[in-house]
C-alpha cells in the first residue's frame, strides 16, 4: 500500500503573535496516524493573501491532502476562501447551498443574516461544502485542500465529518515503555535495534519522574507482528532499568 | 527602523504523530512582540536530514533570525546538530567547551558521562555555545540558527539567553477590548477603521461567554499614538455592545 501523507496550513495572526495557543494541531494530529495517514509537514502563516495562495499550493502540490485552519468568518482579516481561489486559478462566488445553511442557521437563532455574516457563504467556484455541526457556517474542500474555521470546537467538528471520507493507508500504531533512566543510558540500544528494525520509527524522549531522569521509548510502524518484535526486543535490551509504564 | 523577522523550525516526529503537543511555538512568539521582532512562519517537520536541511537553509534566507527546537539530545534520532552542519557546508566536530560543560555537569551529579552522553557535544564548526542552566547540556547557533533541545523547560532556559542578545526593532503593542457580540456585528466598523488605520494589524477573533457569542477585537502596532488614537476610535465604534473585558 502506498503512503498517504498530509499537512497542516494554520492561518494565524494570533499565533504568531502568541496570544492564542494553537491546540488544532494537535486534534488533526492524533487522528491521522489510525487512518494510516502521515503528517509530514505544518506551516504556521500569517493573514496574508500572497502567504497563503503559495503555501496552499506549495502544500496541494506535495502532499495527498492539505487541512487548513482559521480565516474562514465574517472580519475583513478572514482570506482564506479569497486566497485559496485564487492558489488554484478560480474566483469566490455565493455559494448557494452555504447560504442556504447559514441562512437556516440564523433563523433558528432568531436573528437576521447581515452582510458581514453573508460574506461566509463567498466559496471558490467547485468548492464542495464541510458540515459545521456546531456553528453552521460551513467550510469547504477544494481539490485536496480542506478548508476548517480556527476556533478549535468548530475545526473538530469539520474534520470529524471530513476524516471517514479520506482515502486511508495502513493503520500506525505504537508501542510505548517509560523506563526510570537518562536516556544516554540507553541510547547504544536503541541504535542497534534501529540498525535490525529499520522500517519502525524509533524514538526517545527525556522526562523527569519525580525529578529524576526518565526516558519513554516509542516505536510506531504500521506492520503489527514486527512492530511486537521490535518491542518485545526493545524491553529486553532495557530490563536493568526500572520500567515507570 | 526596519522589520526584524524571526521563523521556527520544531523538529519532531512526535509533534506530527500526536504524542506531543507543542508548546515552544507559543513560549517563543510571546516573547517577540516587546523585543520588536516579527515572527513570519512556523513550520514543524519530521526528525529526516533532507528535511532539515532544506527548511534551514529557506528560513535562514528568508528571515533575520532563525529558531529551531528538538534533536540534540544523545540518541540515534537526534540528527539536528549533523543536519544544520550540512546545510550550511560544514561539519560537526567535539566542541571543546561543550565537551567541558557537559563533562562537568555529569561530575556535579557523581555520573561519568558516556559516548551517548558526548555526542551531544558534537556541534558544526564554528558554532557558538547556547546556555542550559536546566540540564547543562548546551545548545548552538551557527550564523542565524539557534539550535535549541526541544524540552521546552530547557528550551525556555536557552531561549531567555539568547533573547538579550538579539538585534531589537521597535516594540509591538496590543490593545484588546472583549464584547458580547458576535463578530459579524462589528466586521463592518472594523473593517473601515482598518482602511483608515492601514499600519495597524486589526484581529476579531470569537469566541463564547456563558454560551452566548462574544468577540476579541485586538488592535497590534509599534506606533503606540496612532494605536491608541484606533483603540478610542473602536469604543466609540463599538458602544452599543456590552463590553466584557
Amino acid at each position: 500500500m502506498s503512503k498517504i501523507t498530509a499537512a497542516i496550513i494554520i492561518i494565524g495572526n494570533e499565533i504568531l503573535s502568541g496570544r492564542t495557543k494553537d491546540s488544532n494541531v494537535n486534534f488533526i494530529a492524533s487522528l491521522l496516524p489510525e487512518a494510516g495517514i502521515t503528517l509530514e509537514e505544518v506551516a504556521i502563516i500569517p493573514d496574508i493573501e500572497d502567504r497563503i495562495m503559495q503555501k496552499a499550493k506549495e502544500f496541494s502540490a506535495k502532499y495527498d491532502y492539505v487541512f487548513t485552519t482559521g480565516g474562514i468568518g465574517p472580519t475583513h482579516d478572514d482570506i482564506t476562501a479569497e486566497s485559496i481561489a485564487k492558489a488554484f486559478g478560480t474566483e469566490i462566488e455565493f455559494n448557494q447551498e452555504a447560504l442556504e445553511i447559514l441562512e437556516d442557521g440564523y433563523r433558528k437563532m432568531n436573528r437576521k443574516i447581515n452582510p458581514a455574516s453573508r460574506k461566509m457563504a463567498m466559496m471558490p467556484k467547485g468548492a464542495e461544502l464541510i458540515d459545521n455541526l456546531v456553528s453552521s457556517a460551513p467550510g469547504f474542500a477544494l481539490g485536496n485542500v480542506y478548508v476548517m474555521a480556527g476556533i478549535p470546537e468548530i475545526m473538530q467538528s469539520m474534520f470529524k465529518s471530513i476524516l471517514p471520507k479520506l482515502r486511508k493507508g495502513s493503520p500506525v500504531q505504537s508501542r510505548q515503555v517509560s523506563i526510570l533512566a537518562g536516556e544516554s543510558l540507553v541510547a547504544e540500544a536503541l541504535s542497534s535495534l534501529q540498525r535490525k528494525y529499520k522500517h519502525i520509527e524509533m524514538g526517545s524522549y527525556p522526562f523527569k519522574h519525580n525529578n529524576i531522569h526518565a526516558t519513554s521509548l516509542v516505536l510506531r510502524g504500521d506492520d503489527e507482528n514486527s512492530l511486537d518484535n521490535a518491542f518485545n526486543e526493545l524491553k529486553k535490551l532495557i530490563e536493568e532499568h526500572e520500567i515507570i509504564t
